[in-house]
């Protein structure tokens, strides 16, 4: 008999589960990464604009919300917070089904956790298991639901955010089936929204669907508990793969959120391995007399700008960001990349002495670094972002994110919330400036 | 050049518009049978457990929702109020898409127009246009998105209810076109749901996705302006026919939605063409000696309850209904269906001379009617519930159904405001029964 993948999950995300050490200082990592991204994209337009439309709701103030001291209904909340922590698209992201866990899951946790009075440490959890959830249900939907135009983040994600929410509710197992089984009927997001205001709302989306569905399964609503499979069911009809092995296998035993990955660098995607292999390098001027970036070729049409003049210029522009980093530029920052910057005499004049190559024997996540300084020394690095990095090594390089991001005291605040016994309304306490 | 289905819809619910004595009649009907089975089914279960989620919630206090003198913000009265009129399964259908448009359409529009203060006779042109919009998207997406899975109701209605909200809050023609992108991006809703109480929730999906969109476009959110057509947009992601000519051939000269139907009797759909047919007879008791219903046989696995003795049962027994009707029972009332009614010796006496016949020369809308009289007096007739009704006759109807749900004085109150010149708070204030 086929396995009720609505009940299977059900399971997962209402009985206690087995972490590991991984897992869980992953987890803390990506929520020390999620406030940082949302504290700093708060005062994007999209986020000023989801704020003000809820602000003009009103309703219960139980929540925090980026960017105001106002609290909101949980609702209310995860969409303000699912929006405003992906506008800037520098929160992680999950290679194996391609999606953004933590924007669409952890504002769907920490509303309901902060109506609930939660332990932090449970809000940590519940979310693990949510992006769990939504790791594995990108999994079952697989590569031709994403190739057909569905973006995963919003769609596996209203899962992931259902499952967390609804942990934290206390569903039961059966409840807890009813509530995925209803998200297979709002789950929604198309990546024909790239490149808009869109995108970023379909994370809001996915967080809010999370929270209104557990809270409505709470009061009695009862679904079709079956709805993700069958005929009519959501895979069919979202051109989903219902690869019951992928999404299934080792539930409950190994964690895939252990495997997400962070953005190092506020520029193109494109760009990051290439930076990468920098680090393993001295480039700092004024030692460099010439770099050369071998790179997949299909990167030489999106961020291969030769000279840009404005800071957006700079995001997409391989030279510019090896010689802002030569000049000591941080490029985890988000004021690093301006029209200023691109103006630097030292910086034009280091910029034209780099070059970049096409090499298709390096796949897209792969960069080859080449350096020759002015000491006749020659240098090679060559970085993949698939790379695994050590424990160590992960914490150090997000915490140095957040520290670029929001400041060194703030991201410690927060860390040490992370860390400590403290309860959801202390995290969300910091979720503005002031 | 391939149109923008997005552009060109926006045109259209922007721009001013001539409508027909039909199309505003008949808009006002759908408006009063809205009203009735929305104050019948606000108790309903599933629209307690809404009411009680907005309820917490709290917010604004500007549109009022059905069963409640609370009001709630406009896209929380419009969740709730979409999902408790569709609660009953009792509202108007279109059948050339097969959705039932005004479930999704009339509370978004009264919900915004509310907090705007429009006049009734705007609430009623927004909700006109947004209908048409519904239905024009639903022949785009045609009968291949609906067989796969989805409920038109639901995604269709988005779009519709995108359209009515926004033309109330007065968006540009390029802020329509974003506001219907971006409803690409949340419009959703599986028949999967059917039986359950995810089918009128999927309404009130329908109903938030269009006032929370058009307030965001008012607030400046941008979007992909072309996100239904394309690789990637709604009409591919989503098994659309994307029939161009049938969405926009007669746009703003003729009104699809004059052919909407109404339900005339609280019980399953493949009684009502038998219902109808014995009003064109005398099968009033005691005359009638026996009585053969043919009807399609799809119906016979459906609703030929031979001697149920409960109210659900009734509501799928041919032999219980015209039994009722026979003896003066109001089928129209949801009241009429009861383990009383089914117990009365008369009626059953009445029943058992009652036979179910299959016959595929008639459609699935059709049913004949054979009748026996004690007098010896044999009488027959057919109806088809597709065979159009005269403008007198469907206000007739609509007018008595309304009464029998709520009440003459209620019902006739609506109706006066609908065709007076007062506001859209007159019509809200008219929601709950107190």
């Amino acid at each position: 008999m086929t396995q009720n993948i609505c009940a299977e999950l059900a399971e997962f995300a209402t009985n206690p589960v087995t972490t590991t050490e991984t897992a869980r200082l992953v987890t803390a990592l990506s929520a020390l990464d999620w406030m940082a991204v949302g504290i700093a994209g708060a005062s994007e337009p999209v986020a000023a604009i989801l704020r003000q439309a809820e602000q003009a709701n009103g309703g219960t103030a139980s929540a925090h919300i980026f960017g105001s001291d106002l609290r909101l209904p949980p609702r209310a909340a995860a969409v303000v917070n699912g929006t405003t922590s992906h506008a800037l698209d520098y929160d992680d992201t999950h290679f194996a089904h391609i999606g953004h866990p933590s924007v669409a899951v952890f504002p769907a946790a920490l509303a309901v956790a902060q109506a609930q009075d939660h332990p932090i440490v449970d809000v940590l959890e519940a979310a693990l298991v949510g992006m769990e959830v939504s790791i594995r249900v990108g999994l079952w939907l697989g590569r031709s639901h994403y190739q057909t135009g569905f973006h995963q983040t919003a769609t596996a994600g209203a899962f992931g955010a259902t499952a967390a929410a609804g942990r934290l509710l206390g569903l039961t197992q059966e409840q807890m089936t009813h509530a995925l089984g209803l998200t297979a009927t709002r789950a929604a997001g198309l990546k024909a929204q790239f490149g808009t205001m869109g995108k970023p709302y379909n994370a809001g989306l996915a967080a809010a669907c999370g929270v209104e569905i557990a809270q409505l399964v709470t009061l009695g609503f009862q679904a079709n508990p079956d709805a993700m499979q069958g005929e009519f069911g959501f895979g069919a009809t979202h051109h989903g793969q219902e690869d019951l092995d992928a999404a299934l296998g080792g539930l409950g035993q190994e964690w895939l959120f252990e495997q997400v990955s962070h953005k190092f660098h506020a520029c193109c995607h494109g760009l990051h391995a290439a930076l990468e292999a920098a680090r393993d390098l001295d480039i700092a001027e004024p030692q460099t007399a010439e770099m050369t970036v071998h790179t997949h070729s299909r990167w030489l049409s999106v961020c291969n700008q030769p000279a840009p003049d404005t800071g957006l210029g700079a995001k997409f522009s391989y030279r510019t960001v090896l010689a802002m980093r030569a000049l000591g530029h941080d490029t985890a920052r988000l004021d690093s990349y301006s029209a200023e910057i691109c103006a630097l005499p030292r910086l034009q004049a280091l910029r034209d002495r780099i070059t970049v190559r096409a090499d298709d024997t390096l796949s897209e996540t792969q960069a080859r670094l080449e350096v020759l300084r002015r000491d006749g020394v020659r240098q090679e690095a060559t970085h993949d972002l698939l790379a695994p990095k050590t424990l160590a090594e992960r914490e150090g390089r997000v915490r140095d994110k957040a520290q670029a991001l929001i400041g060194a005291d703030h991201a410690n605040a927060i860390w040490n919330v992370l860390q400590g016994g403290g309860r959801a309304d202390d995290l969300g306490r910091m979720m503005s400036p002031s």
